[in-house]
């Protein structure tokens, strides 16, 4: 142990390497429940690729297990200290490096925070599509160790496919960079994809080429509310199958809109089953919205109400960005499901997730990313009532058994982590998770890296 | 020898193994040259996803390896016979299996055309944007072997941005799904992403999930001459700062455009330095139309020709999509070079090109995927003149250095295949490629799927 903070402390700044214990306890564990944390060794925070490159060397030297974290804003454990383990924060790296109009890319360190990004490039009327709803936090390391989605994924795509290239640190220390700064390439394997979306467990990632986009005009919204999730899910299959570009489709459930005007006074509509929330961010919306509102009344909404203008649309948003955390006020503590499943099962997913709510006694409260069919029922729970707890992620298993049943995924954008670990070899079988288990071998043959997590 | 060909007929129907030398030759290479072929042992036609497995048990079981192939039309030779190899050619499997437009997917045999494909869906309002100047020739299995490009890259994306899942028969025979039906998932790691463009060596792809679009209006082209490169990639610099969104951004140089002229009779001006083709397909194209028509002209365009209508626009396309062809009528032999370079370094890159035949003695035409950087130097000679071929070799070689050499890649969308072996070691380094070659070794651990590939 004083040989690791030694062999730590020859080639890192004094700053960079914490022991304090309440220190280390605050760095243990991301925003997921039900994840136990070890109790870390060190907290390392590095500057610069060389100190990074330096805590691998040593890790890899004396054996001991290395957790990345960004801002700990991760939904799935993925970025839980285990015990003994070196936790690597990578929030001092946190350099914009470049922006470029031309080429449309930037360049980062991971440490950078998604809205201080996104702000950034919009300043050279660029735009960065990712946006998950925890943007002012969470960094651009966590978005591609998560494969992160948000809001505007619907149009825009997640963050898989604005990852251009990355410079990353291997478990013995050697630096790589995949991809490239040009828009296209194909030379070799992807390992660029391949990295996105592993969750820390294959190489610490110290630079990210990111592509960008020019900057949309700001988005409008219309608001419909219907009396049950069954035509709400209707009226998202025709928006689509119509061919319509919304840049955002969000559902809110009842049981959501009430904890947001608990929590927040927003006013929204307490009586409806359903709000859906569609936006277009079209230089003329005007017609796209009014197709939209139609096709909403078509599918038996009770009503359709056009925001009049960006500040009342961006109140919506706000609204649908407060969910997660509002519903989290309801009992003190939630479970966040992330199930993604196709747009003709939207319905069925999320009112059985309010079934299977019902079934354990519990409030589930849902809200979707409802153009991907992306679900996001939330348990709530009181963690001091042990049965209370058992129930909830009794249900929260169920619920998930219900997304691969509806013919979705475990997973639409948090992550494996550690909460899912069983259900991702439920979803993906043995001869996947052996090929996986096969590239962690390649990448970590000695285990290092993330231990625990996915597999 | 005869226990392979009894083998693979105990599982096989007769006309599905084919031993006529005649028709083995003619399977024997794709579109690339210099791309020695070795004599195959047999050529396997399959139906079935079951026909495919069981060649590849038969294969393992034997130790022989296996070429997978769709249309041919590679540019990397990636699909070249090898020595006593099973040609597996997937032409047979050819079905389009389903179109859904709620959920904007499709479900296809890997043989389907692209342009098979892309009609198909166009009747339900859908668009699939991949569409390789080969569209009317090569399959969707090639075009995830290569993760293929094409003219509306630049505003839709790759061939990658459009695979959601693969069903995959392995080395050993065994069948993996990867990914998933729905829009979104981080379910582990991204197989997915690593088979597309993994240019046979991983995997035999039996079906496919493909992401649709809805269907954008048809576009309209502006063409500008330039009487230089530089003044050209300018140009192209402008409108890419401006945040247009041309649906296709092209241009042709001098010698391409002389070669489509005396091919096809177009018409098309020979006195220019450099044609640039932009096109858009929003709803109103006019205000682009315009707009890009300005950039050009303050970049110093001698000639702004907007297309009047959609047939005017399809014939400039049509001849961008000759490009390659006519050039090949100059020598009657080409290599055609594939170096993506960031757009700031388009002109260097084609000018250079240029400058490189000049130094060979050699006639390089050049036409691009301007809007992306990625360029496509294509080297005119005769091979029957050994001094000659040579020649054409090592400027082909000499534009790649280039590129590398301008911050680009060596392939932005032909793949390395035989090609490019040496190349790729170069620019993805050592550390890249023994995890390349690791990832290899995980998948297919007896190196029978496309041996003497990539590296
Ligand atoms: C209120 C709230 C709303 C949210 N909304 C969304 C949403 O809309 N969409 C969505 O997708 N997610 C959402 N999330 C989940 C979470 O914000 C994302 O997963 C985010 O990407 C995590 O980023 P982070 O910086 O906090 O990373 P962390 O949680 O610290 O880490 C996430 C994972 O990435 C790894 N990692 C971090 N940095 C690196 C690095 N440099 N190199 C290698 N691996 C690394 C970690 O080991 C871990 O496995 C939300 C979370 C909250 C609390
Ligand atoms: C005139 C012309 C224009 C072209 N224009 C373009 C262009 O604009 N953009 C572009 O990207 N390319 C272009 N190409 C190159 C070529 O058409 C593409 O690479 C195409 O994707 C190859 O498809 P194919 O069906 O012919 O595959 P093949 O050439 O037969 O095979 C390509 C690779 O995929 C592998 N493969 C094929 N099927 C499978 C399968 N089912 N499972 C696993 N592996 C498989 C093969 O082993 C090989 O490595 C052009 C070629 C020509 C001749």
């Amino acid at each position: 142990m004083s040989t690791l903070l030694e062999q730590l402390r020859a080639g890192l700044p004094a700053d960079a390497v914490v022991t304090d214990p309440d220190v280390l306890r605050s760095y243990a564990q991301d925003m997921a429940g039900f994840c136990e944390a070890g109790a870390a060794a060190v907290l390392v925070l590095p500057r610069t690729v060389e100190e990074v490159r330096h805590t691998m060397r040593t890790a890899t030297e004396l054996r001991v297990p290395v957790v990345p974290q960004g801002a700990r804003t991760g939904l799935s454990g993925g970025a839980t200290a285990t015990e003994g383990c070196i936790v690597l924060s990578m929030l001092r790296m946190n350099q914009i490096l470049e922006i470029d109009p031309v080429e449309r890319i930037a360049v980062v360190e991971p440490g950078v925070v998604n809205a201080t990004l996104s702000r950034a490039v919009g300043e050279h009327g660029l735009f960065y599509p990712p946006d998950p709803s925890s943007w002012e936090e969470c960094t651009i390391g966590g978005n591609i160790g998560t494969a992160s989605g948000g809001l505007c994924c619907v149009k825009y795509g997640v963050t898989a496919e604005y990852v251009l290239g990355l410079d990353v640190v291997l478990a013995d220390g050697r630096l790589m960079s995949t991809g490239r700064r040009t828009v296209k390439g194909v030379a070799g394997y992807d390992l660029t994809r391949l990295l996105v979306g592993s969750e820390g467990s294959l190489g610490i990632v110290v630079r990210a080429t990111l592509a960008l986009r020019p900057q949309p005009p700001q988005q409008l919204v219309v608001a419909a509310e219907f009396p049950t999730m069954a035509s709400a899910g209707e009226a998202v299959c025709r928006i689509m199958e119509r061919g319509h570009a919304p840049s955002l489709l969000e559902i809110m459930d009842r049981t959501t809109l009430r904890a947001v005007n608990d929590m927040a006074r927003m006013g929204l509509p307490e009586s409806t089953e359903a709000l859906l929330l569609a936006a277009f961010d079209s230089p003329e919306p005007a017609g796209e919205l009014a197709a939209v509102g139609e096709l909403c009344a078509a599918a038996g909404a009770s009503e359709v109400l056009p925001a009049d203008d960006p500040a009342e649309s961006e109140m919506l948003l706000q609204a649908r960005r407060l969910a997660l955390v509002a519903l989290e006020k309801v009992t003190g503590t939630t479970l966040i499901d992330d199930v993604c499943v196709p747009r003709g099962q939207l319905a069925a997913m999320l009112d059985g997730a309010q079934a299977i709510g019902e079934k354990y006694g519990l409030t589930v409260g849902s809200c979707a990313h409802a153009g991907d069919g992306n679900t996001h029922p939330i348990v709530c729970f009181d963690p001091t009532d042990e049965d209370e707890a058992r129930r909830a992620r009794e249900s929260f298993d169920e619920i998930m058994a219900l997304g691969l049943e509806l013919g979705g995924t475990i997973t639409g954008e948090h992550g494996v982590g550690v909460l899912k670990k069983e259900w991702l070899a439920r979803e993906i079988g043995p001869v996947g998770l052996e090929l996986q288990r096969g590239i962690k071998q390649v990448f970590d043959p000695l285990g290092l890296l993330n231990p625990g997590k996915l597999f």
